[in-house]
Parts: C-alpha cells; sequence; structure tokens
C-alpha cells in the first residue's frame, strides 16, 4: 500500500527509484577500559583510522567530475583539514591517555565536546559547521569499527536507480554516491542550510530531509516517487502516480534544457525592464560557476570563511590576497560583505558573572561585533579598499538597526580609505558603502540610512526570522517561517520604495531573491536587482523574460494595499507564485 | 578626589550617605570529603542551617511594614518555598552522600545544576528566578558557613544615613537593610528586572544596578551621591556637587509630595482628553496597591506565577480560584495574559536529535507552546471564563505573529465557552478577546488583525528587542535597546492608527508606558491607555494632567513624518522628553 511522507525540499526535481537504506551517524560505539600496557597501541592504531580516512576522503575527492561547483570540492577540503584538527586529534590521544579508553570512546568524546561548541554559534550558517565535526569524526569512527567498507561495496553494487534514505548523510558519501545510480536522498535529519543540503542542490539530484522515521517506516527495495521540491516522499506508488510523476519529471528535464539556451540573454521582462541578476559566492572559484550560469557580478560575497575553522584572525595581507582574487575573478560589480559572525569566546571576555547570552541571534554579532572590536573590522576594511583595485567592488555592511552603526563603520572605512591614500596604496576611484537591510527597524528606517547608504541590499532570511520572531533551524517554531507574510512583503516594499526615493539601487541577497516562486511577487514589488545561488539564476532569468514588469507592479502594489488594510485576505497572493503561462 | 561611576539606573531618586560594603554570593566555598561515618552527621547540619535559614527569612518577612506592596511578602514567601524545594533539599542531601563531601559543597552542586536549568529559561522575566536560587543557596550557605550573623550586626551598627555598595543583594536583605538607614543600594550586577530592582523600586529606595567593580573603587565609609534615575553614583563629591544634588533632592521629595493629592483627580489633560491609566500586577494582593495608587484597572495580569517552582501544571480548578480571587479584587477592568511561558523539559518531547533552541526568544513560546498544548491552553481558559463572572475581565493573547494564530486561539476561546454555556456555568456576557502586539510582524499587520481583535495591547519590551533584534538581557548588545528608534515609534503609532480605523482599543502595557518620560511622546502617539507598575501611576497621571494633547499629537504626528522621511533627525524627539513647564 501507498505511503506519503513529508519533510522539507531541500533539492528541486523528481525522481522515481528502488529505496536503499544506509546507516550513518548513528554508530553504537563501544566504550571499554584497556590496562596500561595497551594504551600506546591504541593511540597507533586511532592514527592509523584517521591516515585511512583521510584517504578516503582524498579519493573521494579525485572522483569530483571537472566543472563541479567550487564548493563541492572546498567541502571536502574543510573536512580533510578538520581531520588533522588538534580539537580532534589530540583531544582524542589525550582522552585515550588519561582515561585509558578505547580510541572509538575517545574519539566520541572529543567529538561531543567539539559539537557543543558549534550548537551555541549564533549564526544558522555556522551552527550547520556541527554536522561537519559529526561527519568527520563519524568517517574515522567508521574505519575503527571496520564499517567503513559497508558503503563503498553497497555503492558498488547500486546499478538501477536508487533512492538513498538514512539518517543523515556525509558530504563525502553524497558524491560517492552520486557517481552511482543514485537518483535522490531522503534523510531524517538534517534543514536546507546543511552541507548535504547545498551539495545535493549544486549536484542537482533531488533530496528530502526531515523526514522522520523515514528509515523505519520505508521499506528497503520497494519504489519510491521523491519530489525535491514539494519534499514528498512516496513509497510503493500505484500506477496512476507512477504516470503522473513520470510525465512530471519529462516536463521538468524538457523545461532544464530550455533553461540553458538562455545563460547569454539578457534578463529583460516582456516590457523591456532589465533586471540584474547576481550570484551568491563564498569562494573565488565560484566566479566562474556564477558566470557560466549566467550572472552578471556577485551581489553577495561572504567573508567568514577567512575566518573560520582557526583560532587566530587572518592578517591583513592573507585577507587582501583572498578579496583581489575574488575580485579579478568576478567579471561585473562584486558586493562584499564585511564579517557576519557572532561573539566566540575569545571575543567575549571580561565578563566575569552574568549569563552567557541566551539568544545569540539578538546578541553581539556582525556589525556590532565589528564595532565592537575596531581593529578586527579594521584590518578587513584596509584589505577590502586594497583589493578594490582589481575591480568593481562595493562594501555591505551587514546587521545594521539604526543610522549611528552605519555612520560609525563608514567613518572607519573612510578614516582607512585616507590613511591609504595618504601611503599610495592603488584603490578603486569609489567604493560604494550600503547597508544590508535585515533588521526590521532598518527596513522600517530604511527613508533615513538611504541618506547615508549608497546601495541596499535586503537578507530576506534574517529580515523574515526577526520580524516573525521565529528561529527558523528551531523545529519547534519554523513552521511559522513564512516569506508571504504581509508584514514581510511590507517591509520589502518600505525598503525598495526609500531606495527609490533616495537614488539608490535596492538588491535582494537573501534565499527568497534565488526562488523562482517568488520572482513575479519580487517585481511587483519593485525589485530591479536579485543575488541568489548561481544554480537559480537561469530560472529566475527565464520568469522574468516571461514577466511583464509595469503590469505586476501595479497589480502587487494594488493587492499589499488592499491586503494591509484587511479589505481582503493574503490568498490572492498565492496567484502571483503559479507560473505565468 | 571625587569618581564617577555609571551603572543602570532602576529605582529613582538622590541618596546622599557613606559608603558600606556588603559581601554577598560570591562566598568563598569550601569542598572537602569526610569519612562515611560523618555521612549522617552531615545531613543533620545541612537540614539544621536550612532550618535556621528559614527561620531568619520567617523573621524578616514579620518585619515587612505594613501598606508594602504585596509583591515584598510575595518574593519572601517565594524563597521560604523555594528553600523547601527537593531540587535543593534532596539534592543536596543525596550529593553529600553518593560524592560523601559536606554540605557547602554538596549544596553548590545543587544550585549550580538549578541555575543551569533557569539560565536556559526563554523569558527574561523567568530568567532572573536564577537569581532566587542563588539567594536562597546562598542564605543557607552563610549559616552552613557560620557568616550569617556578619549582615544582621553590620545592619545593627548602621545609624546613619548608608549607601550599601555589593556585589549583589538578596531581596531579603534589602527588606532588613530598607528598615535601618540605608539610602541607597548599588550593585556590581542585576538588572532591571531583577527582583533587586523591582523590591528597591516598591520601597522607594534610590538603587544603580551594573556598576561594573564597585566594590573595588568605592572606599568603605566614604560620602557618596546616587542618582537612581540616571544610574551616577560619584564617591568624595566636591562641595558643589554636594550642594546641587541637596537642592535637586528637596525639589523631588516636593514633588513626591504634590503626587499623592492626584490620587482620586482624573487622568484628565489640560484640553479635556480622558486617558486610562491602569496596573500591571502579578498577584490579586496587588489590586488594592494599584487602586491605593489612583489606577482604575488591570492592565496586564500576568498568569506565569501559578505555572512557576512546580512540576505539574494548575488544575482548572486552582486557576479558577486565582481568577477569580483577582477578577474579585479589581474594582474595574481586567485584561488577564494567558500563559506567556516558553518550551520546558517537560514540553520539548519527541526530539531525539538535533540542536536545543539556540534563541529561545525567537522559540516555542506564549501563544506558541499554548497553540501547541491545546489541552493546557483550554484549562487555562476554561478557568479564565468561568472567573469572568465576577468582574469586568478580557483576555490577552501574547505574541501573536499572525492572524492564523489569533483566529486559532480565539476559536479554542469560544468553543470553551459554547461548551461551558451548555453547562450552565456562570460567565461574563461580553469576554472580549484581544492581541498583545509584542512582534514587528504584529504591528506592521495591525490592520487586519484589528479586523479580529476586540482590542491590542502594545508590549514594548519584547517589540523593541525584535525590531531591534537585541535581546536587552545580553549585557553586549543592551545599549542598542532604545524606545525612541524611530521604527518602534512607527511601530507604535501604526498599531494605534490601525485601532482607530477598527474602532478597537489600543493600550500599551510595556515599561515604557509607566515611564514618565515617554508619556508626552505617546500621547502624542495617539495612545489613549497606559498600564503600567502600580508605583508609576501617579507620576504619569501629573503628566497627562499637564499636558494638551491636542497640541501633542499634532506635534509628534508631524515629527515622526520628518523622521522617518530622514528629512530631519531623531533629536527634536528629545524635546518631548522633558518635563512640560
Amino acid at each position: 500500500m501507498s505511503l506519503w511522507l513529508t519533510g522539507i525540499g531541500v533539492s528541486r526535481g523528481i525522481a522515481i527509484g528502488r529505496v536503499q537504506k544506509l546507516h550513518g551517524g548513528d554508530l553504537e560505539i563501544p566504550e571499554y577500559s584497556l590496562p596500561p600496557s595497551d594504551i600506546d597501541g591504541e593511540v597507533v592504531r586511532f592514527y592509523g583510522a584517521q591516515r585511512r580516512a583521510k584517504e578516503q576522503l582524498r579519493e573521494v575527492r579525485s572522483k569530483i567530475p571537472v566543472g563541479t561547483p567550487g564548493d563541492i570540492a572546498a567541502f571536502i577540503d574543510t573536512h580533510l583539514l578538520m581531520m588533522d584538527d588538534r580539537s580532534i586529534t589530540e583531544a582524542t590521544v589525550s582522552h585515550i591517555r588519561s582515561q585509558r579508553c578505547n580510541a572509538e570512546a575517545a574519539l566520541r568524546r572529543a567529538r561531543d565536546a567539539l559539537v557543543e561548541v558549534f550548537e551555541q554559534m549564533e549564526d544558522p550558517y555556522l551552527r550547520t559547521r556541527r554536522d561537519d565535526v559529526e561527519h568527520v569524526c563519524t568517517r574515522i569512527l567508521r574505519v575503527l569499527m571496520k564499517t567503513d567498507r559497508a558503503l563503498a561495496m553497497k555503492s558498488d553494487s547500486i546499478s538501477e536507480p536508487t533512492v538513498i534514505v538514512s539518517d543523515d548523510i556525509t558530504p563525502a558519501d553524497i558524491i560517492l554516491l552520486s557517481q552511482q545510480s543514485v537518483v535522490a536522498f531522503v534523510t531524517e535529519y538534517g534543514g536546507p542550510l546543511s552541507h548535504t543540503a547545498i551539495l545535493a542542490r549544486s549536484l542537482g539530484i533531488p533530496a528530502v530531509v526531515g523526514v522522520h522515521n523515514a528509515r523505519r517506516l520505508m521499506r528497503e527495495g520497494e519504489q519510491a516517487i521523491i519530489d525535491g521540491e514539494l519534499g514528498h516522499a512516496l513509497a510503493d506508488p500505484e500506477s496512476l502516480a507512477l504516470a503522473f510523476y513520470r510525465r512530471k519529471q519529462r516536463s521538468q528535464a524538457q523545461a532544464r534544457k530550455k533553461l540553458t539556451l538562455l545563460r547569454d540573454e539578457p534578463a529583460e521582462s516582456r516590457d523591456g525592464e532589465l533586471i540584474h541578476l547576481l550570484a551568491n559566492i563564498e569562494l573565488p572559484e565560484d566566479a566562474a560557476v556564477a558566470a557560466a550560469n549566467g550572472a552578471e557580478g556577485v551581489g553577495l560575497y561572504r567573508t567568514e570563511f577567512l575566518f573560520m575553522n582557526r583560532k587566530d584572525q587572518p592578517s591583513e595581507e592573507e585577507q587582501y590576497d583572498a578579496y583581489a582574487r575574488v575580485v579579478s575573478a568576478v567579471n561585473g560589480p562584486i558586493t562584499i560583505r564585511t564579517l557576519d559572525l557572532g561573539a566566540d569566546k575569545q571575543v567575549d571576555s571580561g565578563r566575569s558573572h552574568g549569563p552567557t547570552p541566551n539568544n545569540p541571534a539578538l546578541g553581539l554579532r556582525a556589525i556590532r561585533l565589528c564595532l565592537k572590536e575596531p581593529e578586527m573590522f579594521r584590518t578587513q576594511v584596509r584589505a577590502l579598499l586594497r583589493a578594490s583595485a582589481h575591480g568593481q567592488m562595493q562594501i555591505m555592511l551587514p546587521m545594521i538597526s539604526n543610522l549611528a552603526e552605519f555612520r560609525q563603520a563608514a567613518a572607519i572605512i573612510n578614516t582607512s580609505r585616507d590613511e591609504l591614500r595618504a601611503q599610495g596604496v592603488p584603490m578603486a576611484g569609489k567604493v560604494p558603502i550600503g547597508a544590508m537591510i535585515e533588521v526590521p527597524a532598518a527596513a522600517i528606517a530604511a527613508p533615513m540610512i538611504a541618506r547615508h547608504a549608497r546601495f541596499f541590499s535586503i537578507g530576506t532570511n534574517d529580515l523574515i526570522q526577526y520580524t516573525l520572531a521565529i528561529d527558523r533551524v528551531d523545529d519547534e517554531v519554523n513552521y511559522l517561517y513564512d516569506p508571504l507574510h504581509p508584514a514581510v512583503l511590507q517591509l520589502i516594499r518600505m525598503t525598495i520604495q526609500a531606495g527609490e526615493a533616495a537614488g539608490i539601487s535596492v538588491a535582494m541577497c537573501g534565499e527568497m531573491a534565488g526562488d523562482p516562486r517568488y520572482t513575479r511577487l519580487l517585481l511587483g514589488l519593485g525589485l530591479t536587482e536579485f543575488s541568489m545561488h548561481p544554480s537559480s539564476v537561469l530560472e529566475v532569468k527565464s520568469v522574468v523574460r516571461e514577466s511583464s514588469v509595469g503590469e505586476l507592479r501595479g497589480r502587487v502594489g494594488g493587492l499589499l494595499e488592499r491586503i494591509m488594510s484587511g479589505e481582503t485576505g493574503a490568498d490572492p497572493l498565492e496567484e502571483l507564485l503559479r507560473p505565468a503561462s
């Protein structure tokens, strides 16, 4: 009998295949004491397993197909680096010696301590790094427990279209399996920001995460249909369902093929409005992928990568190298966001009493941290200004909540520029400074900030969270996360109108900008600049080219006013989400 | 030489006295092992200390002067109850037995475990209960370590006006000291929501908290001036400063005396606008205090008290008794807020994997929790509806972020009402259901919600926090907490206008409503209903009676528009904060 399961669709597409279950991170880890004479041998055994796990990862890395986005190799590189991290290796060895326990138990202890550190991080993006720790440790654990061959054998044996059903899955396993005949992933845990999700999207493999009890409910070998957009998993489907989804699959394949033809076409609407489509990237290597997908520049380059997985802060030179590389690599404008990290232990000093921050999302992060640590900020700013010589760069300040913060940060940037100029350092003639609008107060006060900022970029992910007072990585309340909440749309419109009135550009770099379901709605709200994951550019471009911007603006503006005044419910918005044709 | 220190002014007034330092919670707690034969004796010693600590508290309670607000006795009662709590007593005894350690070390362990639980709570108000745990344990520890007489002796010896300087101070010590010649408190820790702060306000003793290193910087016996409004402590002042503050002190005393004459006067503005001033209360006993301070009813009765310090949930009968008592006690309208708690361990079940909530303020709390636990909500709603028979009650739903939540909760209330009516249970003919506006989305979407709600009450504390994306109990960012942020004022105005357009009343029950500095501004924004701590009513009434509402509305409306459009900065707002005369 058919069985419908639902989760969070994190990588779109329809897939049909046979269920194969995979056991991942939930290993039963043995724990036992060792006689003193066995301790040295156990340490050797641990290092052997760590070496073997690294070899496996390098093998996986060598199998990444050419032309794959840079972030995939970067994930593996990150994991390779983590395998050598002292907080994993030395901590494990020290546990073996001090607790006189086996390597598995010692590694688990080291892992749990690290996981706890990551769980306390405020940035939802960084918090997903917790998964990386687990994945890396699981890989070593598998070698120690000699279960590492199970997956490899399994992957060899896969020949017909297969739907992998697992508790969770590591990026490396995804790469390994994607080269077999795996057509979809279904996992019990994970969210849209997890690396599993990001990788599946990059590889174009449909994936649904957060399907509770999937391994218990789905049967080995039975047929299953996965809809990675709606987040559905349909096990043992009836023939009618099969026929329906096969047709849907075919028409999606045709649509994808048509999309690639749009690469070099302009993002121009039917009524001649030119829309700017840019990419959000993390690594200099992604610039090429962005261009290959038809992006005309980079609307968001995140700089957190440079500051992660390390104890010290990157020097001005190191930062300059990275920024200069990415600015040179981008063939078009690039917006670089200054550091968007929260307070870590090093920064959070001098407080001898009082509770630790209970709500890091409402705490010391992003521009707040930068203004509190002006030396760190100045170092980044100098590196950015120097890199500006290599292209068309602008600087974006995250988490601005009032005008004073913006002016204070801008003053630091201007002072640095004067100093560099006095030193004869080459820089671009103009490096516009803009504000990320992601705090409700900034959206409401946008007309005030627009008098000082040279551009805005709306960060919808945080804006939605604060406006609705929900943390979307909190399973208990993420059902409230709603980009279509009229209050959210109203704040977006207010920001765009404030930008128009002040004559500055307004972009959007949150996930909403890359979701083609929302393109027409955003065009109707007056948005002309969208920045998104490179893989979404072509689809959004296709929607833009089929839309009449003038007509949408009239319609959406009037509709939103009627909704806000309570004259009508929000239902008519749904109509805008349907494709134009 | 003079020394200026600043902290957070939590209880207004000027005080001048000699510094006396007090050592509070930072006891050096000894830890040692016990031979098995001493274990039973140690348990007896612990229970003896616990008994003695309770006697001390009862003694303090008996010293509370008649006419003191009910919350003061309630603090002591809460501490008395906590002294018998199993999580303190049984946990300590079990530690003594299992760890074979001394009672002090065992109690510390029990305390630390409890403190951790409280620190994880989301509600800033509940989190301050952490202090209660520390205060209760400190009291027992002092008896165990025989340092409990130090304070008593100190308090006996106080004869001239004294400024107590301490790390922190327990409510019981405040009561004890307030009966000596203590004129002000200066503490290194604590915030405006702490019980220390609330008590100092209730007793009318100036207090400044959060004065870093106060004990190190201020000298025993030197003269000090405390300004509990501005949060200043001026040690060893020059004669000119002394003269200045003495005059300020005298004029404040005269003003206070004048205020009491207003008790039975209407809160009517110069131009004849009648403003409603109500009280926020927590206990039925506070109703009398509210009336004695000239409040015409209760604008916020919090129901969390019933659910705290216990493992089970209060039954419908128990809740009915409490609600009926307070509804009967209030001579006027009373707005009761449904449960505003966050997810505790009992509720948060069924999640086997995944991180615990990182941002409880953005998580499952208040109406979200109630809709997830409809049985708990229904029990409260039935008790409320039954209590409505005894007076003029309305029900307020906290943390509404969208229309669907409001309608869902209202549907549950209406169903319960139908059921009760069918059972012939007496109820008021009308029990209006309203929304607390404290999430930015609700303020922006107020016109939509106003079509369904019968009243609004603006909760400024949370509204400000979410709008500015800051947690004000987080020391690192509370400098950003700004009730005057133009975005906050704009949201308040939008909410008031939405209420006016829909013909429903709009009150404000956040702290802003009780701060006389903001009264004129709020009148100018169109607010006609203020709910506040009873002790603020007379002062706000005096400002109202000196104001011309019509003139303020014209002025504030125009000014806010100019600020929002960026035409002018926010500075002209400051003018409104100055007294009218």
